[in-house]
């Protein structure tokens, strides 16, 4: 057992999904979990990822050695204030937040200065939200991302230690490094699958699923996620996520100038130059 | 058995799969695959998609009463040259081409008058290619759109019914809609995650994979589809496609107008918007 009591602060799909894979791992003795809804509560009771739920946040962590805050990226920092005059001395508070730079920096003010804190962001979870999408095996063969910087390097080892028992690879990375990378790896992509549906909802085509195979489906996908949490993650790496976006439209326009040029060469060549990378990263 | 002889021309995924589910289907006597090269009717014999191959377009088609194009967009004019003074009286040409206003007014200009044509597109198929790649279960659930403009009822009756015994669904629709949707549907999908694995590869960021859940993978999927097909679709609904880039582009600078405003509300409904959307299509 690396924890004896986790509080795991907003016990959705990423919440109960490491709790239930902490459980089974035998990694952590008993699981708190806060939601401020009944119905969240009664899931997470009910997929067995917490032994109790509550919506009081200081009791809730009062006597836990791990806190895991897995609230959207934007009530981060209402949730450290709230905690920290409950937060046990030594205790490990980490999050699982989408952008890094922000939420440590808040942890850095707002915590007190005899509990540790670690960055965390596990490359996991679907377009499904709440416990009952939660799985024990969701972090299998999934890279977690950690930013360790605020802590001892024991502390460290111990929360990588329980990563690597739920089967994920832990991967440190500097906050600012981790926002400025996820804007071109997580964020770019998921608004471009939000503005593909909703170009798609304004051409208001008919039954436009019988015109479109895997690849609408597939391009649109993460469109469907929480919509708060991706509301925050563009209002915590703003700055970056445009200028991804800025990128983007200048290699959509090396598209369109061709076609519009005919230069089929030309686009046959960006077609390839697309597909070789795409290949080297999944082929 | 709905015909007796069957040439596939490009004996490829979508050829290939086509005439695994109709000899499973016993919809289909004998089936002559053409390729130019000798490792593509191998491999198509392998898999037992055909059971005689040749690189002769007169030979394959002489017997043949459906005669099914599965080549690049581009090629279609030049095998419908091909074929023509081979072709026998009565016999149905029908192709898989992903753009279908420009094939079919090639079909009415080339093709002779004693023989029919039905424009096809089936919704279906992966990134990969080749027969290697084929499956008699690819149609299965699937849409399968018929443009049957220039054949008597008869005929297009017969072919339907084919359709529908390898499992797939038919929709009519006409040439030209089908490329006004498709622009939207499929081939704006397709730009964006050419678009996207372009960006990426342009930031050049080591390990990228490590920063990304399965969004990125899911959203570039179809990148690493066939360069040649693509480019095609391309040049033969090139118009349609930049019109429907310029709405992508408009949603998406209404997105990061709101974020450069700060405007967490309308980010959210945007979100929202096309979360709802997309539920709406595939929830």
């Amino acid at each position: 057992m690396i924890y004896r009591r986790m509080a795991v602060i907003g016990i959705g799909q990423i919440g109960a999904s490491f709790a239930l894979a902490a459980k089974a791992a035998g990694a952590i003795g008993r699981v708190v979990g806060v939601a401020r809804s009944q119905q969240t509560r009664d899931m997470a009771m009910q997929v067995g990822a917490a032994d109790s739920c509550t919506d009081d946040l200081s009791a809730a962590v009062a006597e836990a050695d791990l806190v895991y805050l897995a609230v959207p990226v934007r009530a981060m920092r209402q949730v450290m204030t709230d905690i920290s005059p409950a937060l046990a001395p030594g205790c490990l508070v980490t999050d699982a937040g989408s952008t890094k730079a922000e939420i440590c920096r808040w942890a850095s003010e707002i915590l007190p200065p005899e509990v540790h804190f670690i960055g965390g962001h596990p490359m996991a979870g679907t377009e499904k939200h709440g416990p009952a999408s939660a799985s024990e095996s969701l972090f299998a063969n999934t890279i977690y991302l950690l930013c360790p910087t605020q802590a001892p390097q024991e502390v460290a080892d111990r929360f990588r230690s329980l990563v690597g028992a739920i089967g994920a690879r832990p991967v440190v990375v500097s906050p600012d490094e981790h926002d400025r990378v996820l804007a071109y790896s997580s964020h770019l992509p998921h608004l471009c699958a939000a503005v593909l549906s909703l170009t798609l909802k304004r051409r208001d085509i008919e039954n436009v699923t019988s015109f479109a195979g895997g690849g609408l489906r597939d391009t649109t996908r993460i469109a469907a996620a929480d919509v708060e949490m991706w509301r925050d993650i563009m209002a915590a790496n703003g700055s970056a996520i445009v200028a991804a976006t800025e990128q983007f439209c200048e290699a959509l326009s090396d598209f369109t100038d061709a076609v519009i040029a005919e230069d089929w060469e030309q686009v046959a060549e960006l077609l390839a130059e697309a597909k070789s990378y795409r290949d080297s990263l999944y082929g």
